[in-house]
């Protein structure tokens, strides 16, 4: 095992070490973050820091770092306070990775990387028609960090759209099924295969191997 | 494709939102959380909202929620001032989701799974002897999120520990090779496979594969 200290970590050469430090926090998540100014251009980017917040209600957040190309997605959020989250899948990762590409803001990424904007139920922003899970979000809450100039922007979830047949019996919806991809570092996509679900653990007992569709109904 | 709307949301059966919601946000990180108190009683906790947050100063987040089991782990990073974060591999994945059952304070999670905790260098929070890629912590700003009372913990990466043979050519490290695993709504975890690394995104090209090794010299 190698070990790093503060002093090599910060006399890494500048690029290797943005590369590194990026690949130190695991798995990250795969998503396209889709807005709509109160003109109506359209605006795609992908984000790899989506997080899960809360069920009840129903929160997400994702970070936006500073001077990042995703700062027309920022603007259109807080012109309209809406925005949509949509999963990358095998199919969609070089148009999704495409649209981190610095695009002036009156390029749209719908049109440049061919993805498809449509619109659900009068929300105003667009989500991918190719994603297999995408959701509408409301802005609710734009923290800043104040350590570094990113901002944690929190929403609540007012709808979602997937296949029916990934949702399994306990709520549970199979990811995997979708195709959805997972980033590692800056640069690196990868395809999952599903190891096992565990039983909610309990001090006094080893966690169990559940089925795919969820626990039974007596565990 | 099924869409659900705000009001078919809140109708949903409470555990099987929560089981639903937690799957929207795409893969998640599977990390440990070593804490040790002012008493030096040990503690390790797994956390699935791990996020990088900038690489020069080199910082990274978890969210913690509220009156989860893992509080002990919060009072311990307030109280030193210092965590680790363990990268979760297909090994110990048992012994690691067995971590978020409600132990006692007095009880370690590492004597009560069968985890080893390690010091590096005089640091006072313990690193899992197990895992493949640690890093030492140190505690920067506690942002609390008012809508929902959770809290986002950010920390300064002060060292880290990983095999050696997995940090390739241009300091991008190969944590597939690690083992690390990534987990799907509350409890499934998933080993990968790499799909791509794809090259810078600029708008006038098309994204190519890169080796694994890192972009060539000239790209």
């Amino acid at each position: 095992m190698k070990h790093f200290n503060q002093k090599e970590l910060a006399d890494m050469e500048n690029e290797a070490r943005v590369k590194f430090i990026n690949s130190l926090s695991g798995f990250k998540s795969a998503n396209l973050i889709g807005t709509s100014s109160r003109r109506n251009e359209d605006n795609l980017a992908i984000i790899s820091s989506v997080v899960h917040l809360g069920a009840n209600p129903p929160l997400i957040g994702f970070i936006m770092r500073p001077h990042s190309v995703s700062r027309h997605t920022l603007e259109n959020i807080e012109e309209t306070g809406v925005y949509t989250i949509n999963h990358v899948h095998t199919g969609i990762v070089k148009q999704a990775h495409q649209t981190s590409a610095r695009y002036q803001r009156e390029q749209s990424e719908f049109e440049q990387t061919g993805l498809t904007p449509a619109r659900y139920d009068g929300f105003h922003a667009p989500y991918v028609e190719e994603s297999r899970l995408s959701m509408g979000v409301k802005l609710v809450e734009v923290a800043s960090i104040t350590h570094n100039g990113t901002e944690f922007v929190i929403g609540e979830i007012q709808w979602v759209r997937t296949e029916e047949s990934a949702i399994l019996d306990d709520g549970f919806i199979d990811i995997e099924a979708l195709e959805t991809v997972t980033v590692s570092g800056l640069d690196r996509y990868h395809t999952t295969s599903g190891l096992c679900r565990l039983s909610y653990a309990k001090p006094d007992r080893e966690p169990t191997e559940i089925p795919l569709s969820g626990p039974k109904q007596d565990d």
